[in-house]
């Protein structure tokens, strides 16, 4: 989502002005939704060679429950057994104007940041940034700044480069023999699922919202076929792929079918992928991490250029998440 | 829709003022939808004890594909075989400012009234008419004067009074000795589904959306219920009460579920409403008159307090209405 993250591709310096996310900097001259670039991307190193050593307790991962690519960077904390090397704090899903804030704090600060607004951290590090504040990020706690908001850097180093502080049994997320598959599926999924629901929601012309929208199926039934003889996106080991794919599924029908129009059917309606999906749900560091209700408060009271009145639907009903999946 | 039509209950003179539907003088102090009167409430009978007899090529009834209040009416029309007897208009599913217009007719004016805006019948039947104009109404082509849009009494008054122009093997779709249970069922269904889908999508605050909410997917699983068993709402006979219900169901996934955030669940997620719609769907002088591209364009094009982009969503795939329902 613009509120939250930007695009795979690490380009600094060049994000947009404004705040204004729906249908301002972020939307092209045909209407198609263009998400910004983002703008930190510091690198927390295993050596410390980028100037950034991985070690326990010095870093602050900022998510909000309800950012798809925020919550990517929870999963593989939680799988990885990173929670006491890496500290988390919440922001609140409603954003004011003044972006992500603290409120779900005491006193309405993060208390070992500081800060009611997580923009204070933003300035702290550039005085000059005008873009977007996203989630994730990283701060560092000594000094405050953000190393990185590079979202899918972020996770691709919690593997590598933080591997001495992993739980002894944790996944290889990573592994060096399908790096090569994992991120040629994860930048399809990216273009096409992960931020192909956005551009279908953000979309401000016709024909810009039909096209995301026929990609966006068209991947999903190649997913669907790709997953009917295996379990994982990449063979039998979870990995990386899976997560980046999961934070959209489990937001598909509670906001993207409706408040983002990708309704040719609901996730519950492809059987392989609906399988898949909870196999995952149900799977430790995963599911506990899912909050359908912050999720729904935040886009659809958040988002005002596309639901107005702000009020927020009740369903969908999410009990089937809890229905055995048959893989494994 | 407060665009089509008004309530129930018929009050003459109490519509309310203003052409603007969305948010403004249909809304209560709960931010909960009300909606308006209808206007014009003459009858039209077979002994034309009211001024206004039931006689073939007098009357013009107008429609709007999109509107499920005006949709029942051109279905008894089928069901009943008065194509002959009664003329129809159509008008197009957008609006502009001046509310429904001819605009599919050549040179956009109805053939037979000779008017551009439905509007035009309105003023010429009352010059002081400030309240939204409605579909269906019947229209004597005679004076050009709007007779009803009061379309409850419409339909039954096609079953009642025009019985000497039904054809041959026309159902009864108002048996007497069914009425009771009709009038009934259908003021239920009236409450909490036909209206109460509006209820949902036109609510301003988040408490009158939730009653609205509950009342009707309570009333769907009533419904469920009531349907497993019997074939249709009153029973082994089809009745108006049936004609009621799927003027709103055949609506549902395309555009309540989304627009007007209905969506507990979809239709296709009821097993026996589902069907059932089906069955409707599949019997001659229904599905016929049902036309997903006119219904989504005029939802999603001209409630701009809902959908101020006016994306229309491409989905859902319709392809499941032509599956065999297995009743009947």
């Amino acid at each position: 989502m613009p509120e939250h993250a930007s695009s795979t591709q690490s380009q600094s310096g060049t994000a947009s002005q404004g705040g204004a996310a729906q249908f301002g900097r972020e939307t092209g001259a045909h209407g198609e939704f263009v998400r910004q670039a983002n703008r930190f991307t510091g690198r927390i190193t295993a050596d410390g060679s980028s100037g950034l050593l991985a070690e326990p307790g010095r870093y602050r991962l900022v998510w909000s429950r309800a950012c798809p690519w925020a919550h990517r960077s929870v999963i593989l904390r939680r799988l990885l057994g990173l929670e006491d090397a890496i500290s988390l704090a919440t922001v609140d899903p409603i954003r004011d104007e003044r972006g992500w804030r603290f409120t779900l704090d005491p006193d309405g600060r993060d208390p070992v940041l500081g800060v009611e607004f997580l923009a204070e951290a933003y300035r702290a590090t550039d005085p000059d940034f005008q873009g977007r504040v996203t989630v994730p990020c990283l701060v560092d706690e000594r000094t405050g700044q953000v190393v990185t908001n590079d979202y899918p850097q972020i996770t691709l180093d919690f593997s590598t480069q933080w591997r001495a502080f992993h739980r002894p049994d944790a996944p290889d997320l990573y592994p060096e023999d399908l790096r090569g598959e994992i991120d040629e599926v994860a930048d399809l999924v990216f273009h096409d699922v992960n931020n192909g629901v956005y551009k279908c929601g953000f979309a401000t012309s016709q024909e810009a919202y039909e096209a995301a929208y026929d990609r966006l199926f068209a991947r999903l039934d190649w997913l669907e076929d790709r997953l009917r003889d295996q379990r994982y996106l990449c063979g039998d080991r979870l990995t990386e792929a899976d997560v980046r794919l999961f934070t959209t599924l489990v937001r598909f029908d509670a906001v993207y079918h409706g408040h983002f129009k990708c309704n040719r059917n609901k996730l519950t309606e492809m059987p392989v992928l609906w399988a898949y999906a909870r196999d995952l749900y149900q799977t430790p560091g995963f599911g506990e991490t899912v909050d359908f209700d912050q999720i729904k408060r935040h886009y659809y009271a958040t988002h005002h250029k596309i639901n107005p009145t702000g009020v927020v639907p009740k369903g969908p009903d999410a009990s089937g998440w809890a229905v055995p999946s048959g893989r494994g």
